[in-house]
């Protein structure tokens, strides 16, 4: 992955298969039209302009398109741009797939799968164990291929499942040093946090929000299907309403977007569990592309900061 | 009402039945017991001390029993104080009963059920007919006696209800002026809109707040209802999703507990209808119990605002 | 009004007369003069660009004239424009004229001036009857045609006078739902209350800010001529206070422009019906755009929204 | 001063004439009438108890009403507490009056009156100079014995006229350091900023707001003021325009109350110098009253902080 | 512990010793002298009144004395208090200490001292490793006993150590996740950030903040240490940089108290593993003192939010 | 200076030598490479743009470059920009060097070196004179020569010396009207409050952050160099610790970089000196390149306001 179209550097000649994200027909200054595409593989993206396209061009250069392109990498206000020399739509014997040009999870499907079964086997409340299994059967396709995110952290295939694991993990140690947390508890809600995201996103490649996503978000969305999820099964009793309010508290904030605040332990530390496994992904990909000595470029989801990678990070990795 | 508690003046006796919506154990500085009531008719409350309470005191004047009291009104804090020289509870041949005591609607329960049967009976759209329609018929005992909240706005019996349709008349009215919106979705936005409430609030007398209402809200809960309710009643469709967006929305801003702002435009005026309407009333009734020139005491929900009552109104009303 | 220029779609050709808002010179990357000209008509604005432009289209393409141009509907940065192919002046014999040109209230100017003496018909109280009616008296001409704003909401000629005549109806409704409003005030509010932008803005065409606008605001700028006009009337009485005050206090809050919040029951409502009208005419003329189904652009003077067409609203209308 | 009620330690017996400021009645937790009195000298003010008050007490013992008391200086929940053992009101023959009482300023009267004739006879352009002179003769009396403010800073007689003629000596050596600083428009500018005050406020002895001051406040009051006296003297131009942009602004912000921010050189100006001295007049007041080494109580106007006083400071002065 | 004063139930008596926290004189009502008393064991503390006080009392209960009491645990504002009813000094054969009456880590200072060295040991980069030893060795005593601020979160003897340990051991978990971490930054963040607090907090009984504590915050105070350190180390080097950043960043905001915001990785993990152990602690003891089914009290460090013991835990645990 | 670059409106011809403050590459719409220059001289900067730029331009055409060029303003984006014709680099005999195109304070070194030493000649606590004298020594040439900022005020040579000596005059005034103020104190504070500026900026010539400055910014790094230096110097006492105290507290609130607010009387002053002397700098530049009756452009540093010259100004300066 390293030397994906993310890793290129300024002057750097490219020659490779990419995937088209999103095409855009501008003007230029003299009034002759261009494409902008936003280019990517499973390394990162990269925009591109394709001067004096052609009406042909426009219509087969679409989202989702997989090209054959050279061009060299510029700079254009402060970011990566690659200007296109030549370009060509993929033909069968090209033998590249879309799932090539996607970010995808650093652990396979099958481990992931694995890691969210042991989680609901340790659980010894029945209740909550029967309503988490329930959502990992219904959602077991989805929860496995979907990103956490369109942008900003986790935004590649089996995104939500990694985040969702990473986050196990960081809940077993903590339950082992604050002993009285309740783990079934904190486990269901780490599970089930984000399982809204499958109806908010729209799927795998070229993510985009769904009506329904924009209406509601995927926290009200979650909580109704905690609601029908348990009818269904015919569960009742406080269990169902902690886990609704795990799930809704889980922003932290009503500017967050949680109406309510987290009042009960287990969902204060899962606010905070998802801060920290958000953000060191965020920053682990941004600090990726920086040499030691070196700032990242702003992240926007972290309040806009420029990252320092220290000089010393080289004697020592 | 105008001779009820809440527009007695400071010096005043008063000899009557009230009824403890609260009371509280304290000790005095010299270490002797008292007991603090909050007692109520329906014009207001006041808040009494009972010196040297004993311990039969304590075990019989408990809330949502009638008294006899009679005492003089004193001040203070700046607020009014009942000082009890005389207390008994009620017996039966008193012919007193606690529905007497509760603030009510200046409209019948009879009057407003059929105000809201004629605004469902006006709607077009069948899918938003019949869920009205449901909820109306679900939670029908409850909309016609709750309240519309523990205190600050409509906080009396059937406060609910009538809140609803004081707002369907103003919506009604804005549809002619505005022929552009969509009644239906206004009207069914405005009856749904705190259907949530009577799972959020204990009931009508000594009210609070539920452990559901506590952890989730009116809004979450009503918003996972209507899900349920489309569900059992098989109708589907992006009006059940726009309803639950009117709901979800109707405090307008993530701040005030909406996670998601108003995007469709009926949600935009449910949201400003519901505040004209719980402003007008918090400040009717404030308003009532000063005189022209007088200034009425800080209302907390209107940003602790002391608003003014002129003294040409005096000449005019 | 439908085939006006801001209901064209993309890569339609448009044949016609239109009105030079704005011109600015502006130079390509290869160092040629060109213009970019915001061009109106009743339908709304779009920017278009003037390729190879001479000294003389800079000195003859100037705001206020009318000119007659072919042109292209292309998209730019999610933006309408309109690539001109060509373009001319008008000349006597085209028969337009610039108020052909700019929006337009939906009533015209007699309607608009019988609503508001049939309003000031109905005061009881003298004073605030004769007050009010000096100032229509004084600002008849101006309050007839002058728009409310320079953009936003009734950014159109009469759109003053439309505002407040559609605010008086809401106000004469609500009046009756609450009948202890006092109507005079709240009449004397709503006519009052955006007097002064006829001193704030520079007029109906190009409309700009002018220096005591920017330096003072239509706010303080009214309560001053309040101020004078009673002087002049020589009325005395707290009635005049209190209209300074609705008109000082109708933002709402210090940070929205009012130094005081509104602390008489009139002057908040006064505050509500104001953001009401203004809501729904950005709303109405933003949904007027779009198809059933789509979204509006961001609305930014309402927390940049976007809003929603709802499908349904289709097969009713 | 110094053995002024405000000097008095804890412990410490005070014998002497105070001014009543304050007089509420309450009852004890065991029934009985008492009257909290706020009680003042030049120096400051104490709260003081009076048990076991009679009807007579709470008759006489009223505002603005010289009493001869004795008593012990306690402390009650962090703040001196005048206890009284014995009260009296005065007679002709104690030979003593309310101006005696109150705090005022360093400086005598004919002295302020110089300093503001000073100043204006240094003002070259004509236009500001009339309209300012205008002010001070129309309003000399109240200039010269209003407080600046009911509390928190130049809450004493003269005290309007001693902030301005502080300002004024800053102003002076300001414009020496900046030059290009408009002399005129500064002075005139801290002249008037705050005569709106006379009309906020009720007097000299038992300060509160009008009515006018708070449905107005005194920014723009005087905003007005200026525009009728310019109307008066036949002054025309943007002299008086920016005068009363400088009044607006002074407060700096929105939020403070200036719905416009300065927007002039000498507006910005004046914002800052305005602080300064209300801010040193504060601190001085706050410190004076603790010893080096010592932190002053937490003062409210100030983000409540409580400021130290060095313990080196000792050695020096 | 679970004995001890804060878990003591309403109406229940007590008999035994206590440390007094705080002692402050006041007067009832009536005019006679009372204390109140804030005492203490090491389950927590309790508000106490003396009434009828003798000068003799003043002057001996005061902080840092032990006392045998005797009284009544009552209910004031929501608040336990204890009604004394007999109070005497200890007498050395009474054979307690102060020691006995202040909460304490659940780990030995032996066990925390190892847990410090074995963090130095992991550590690979010589410089940091120096740089932190000789910060354990020069503070070693007071780190061991230092609470770890006066109230909220490990506000007990060795409060500071086991915080420390704490996020040492979350540190070393999320090392393992994240191993792209630079530990040894990590480990030394950990260690160092709350070592200011020696010297801004006062010691481990009755502990206030220091002259320095208030005038600087253990944060600069901190940075200003490690460079005097390196400085007498002969340490130089981006390391110490490195270490400044993010002792000088870890509390995440300028608001909360850091000029600079986290910029490095560690030091944004720093803040969240701060965050983590701050609050779980606060939780812990919250939450034991409650029922399950009950609310804590409310939590002023955590946003006064009340939090919930569920009533399943009842069941499992 | 006023025929500098900052000085020339559009249209103009320009030609004579320039400094590059910053060089950057870009690729027109065409594909064709261009160079975007900030080009200075001492009156202020402009951007030009190198059309059709050469490898060897790219090369050359670096920072702190002087360059002879020819060319004419014309606007772009409402900022002038300066389009080439011509441009080369100086030679050994055009007799230009760096200096001579950087602003430079309007008082010359050697005057700021004496105002300094009258100020420390003027201190009477000698613990306070020997440490401020210290830093002057320490640091005499780059306090002489530095900016006082990267942009925004004093943002030329000797721009902190002058910052400092300007605040000086002001403090003296201020302490003849306050003369309760410790001068020492408030000297000291003005002197040093800036002095980390010089570890944080890189130099005179295109002025950057230090990566020290990014990571801990000036008010940490010197309340560290004042314990560094006491420390050196044997100086203890309060002195030290209220002297960091200034300069910590400066900003006035933690959200504007001091984590502690101004708790000491001088403390408050300083940062209200500052506050002035940096906004009238700000101020007297901008409006310095307006004409009566125009706006200047928006400052950023002022809240993003464009400032107002009043038209009666012409006549009388």
């Amino acid at each position: 992955m390293k030397n994906g179209i993310a890793f290129r550097t300024i002057g750097e000649e490219f020659d490779g298969f990419l995937l088209i994200k999103e095409s855009t027909r501008g003007t230029t200054s003299n009034g002759k039209p261009f494409l902008t595409l936003i280019l990517r593989d499973a390394s990162g993206e990269i925009e591109a302009k394709l001067w004096d396209a052609t009406k042909d061009d426009e219509e087969t250069l679409i989202p989702e398109q997989i090209i054959q392109v050279s061009g060299e990498i510029n700079q254009f206000r402060g970011k990566h741009q690659l200007k296109i020399l030549s370009i060509r739509l993929t033909q069968p014997m090209d033998n590249v797939q879309v799932t090539d040009f996607l970010g995808k999870a650093p652990m396979e499907k099958e481990e992931l799968a694995e890691k969210l079964t042991e989680a609901i086997f340790e659980m010894e409340n029945p209740k909550i164990q029967r309503l988490v299994r329930a959502f990992i059967k219904k959602y077991q396709e989805e929860l496995l291929t979907y990103p956490a995110a369109t942008k900003n952290h986790h935004e590649f295939a089996s995104g939500l499942a990694y985040h969702v694991v990473s986050m196990l993990a960081i809940g077993k140690e903590l339950h082992k040093l604050y002993p009285e947390i309740n783990k079934d508890l904190l486990y269901a809600g780490i599970i089930l946090h984000d399982i809204g995201k499958i109806k908010e996103l729209s799927g795998v490649v070229s993510t985009t929000y769904t009506l329904e996503g924009k209406m509601l978000g995927h926290i009200p969305m979650m909580v109704e299907e905690i609601g029908l999820m348990a009818n269904e099964l015919q569960i009742e009793g406080e269990e169902v309403l902690i886990l609704k309010h795990l799930v809704l508290s889980h922003h932290g904030k009503a500017e967050w977007g949680s109406p309510t605040p987290p009042l009960v332990r287990e969902a204060e530390l899962l606010h905070l569990i998802d801060l920290i496994d958000a953000k060191m992904n965020m920053l682990g990909r941004a600090l990726e592309k920086v040499q030691p000595g070196e700032f990242t470029e702003r992240l926007f989801a972290m309040d806009n900061r420029a990252f320092y990678k220290p000089n010393f990070e080289e004697n020592e990795g």
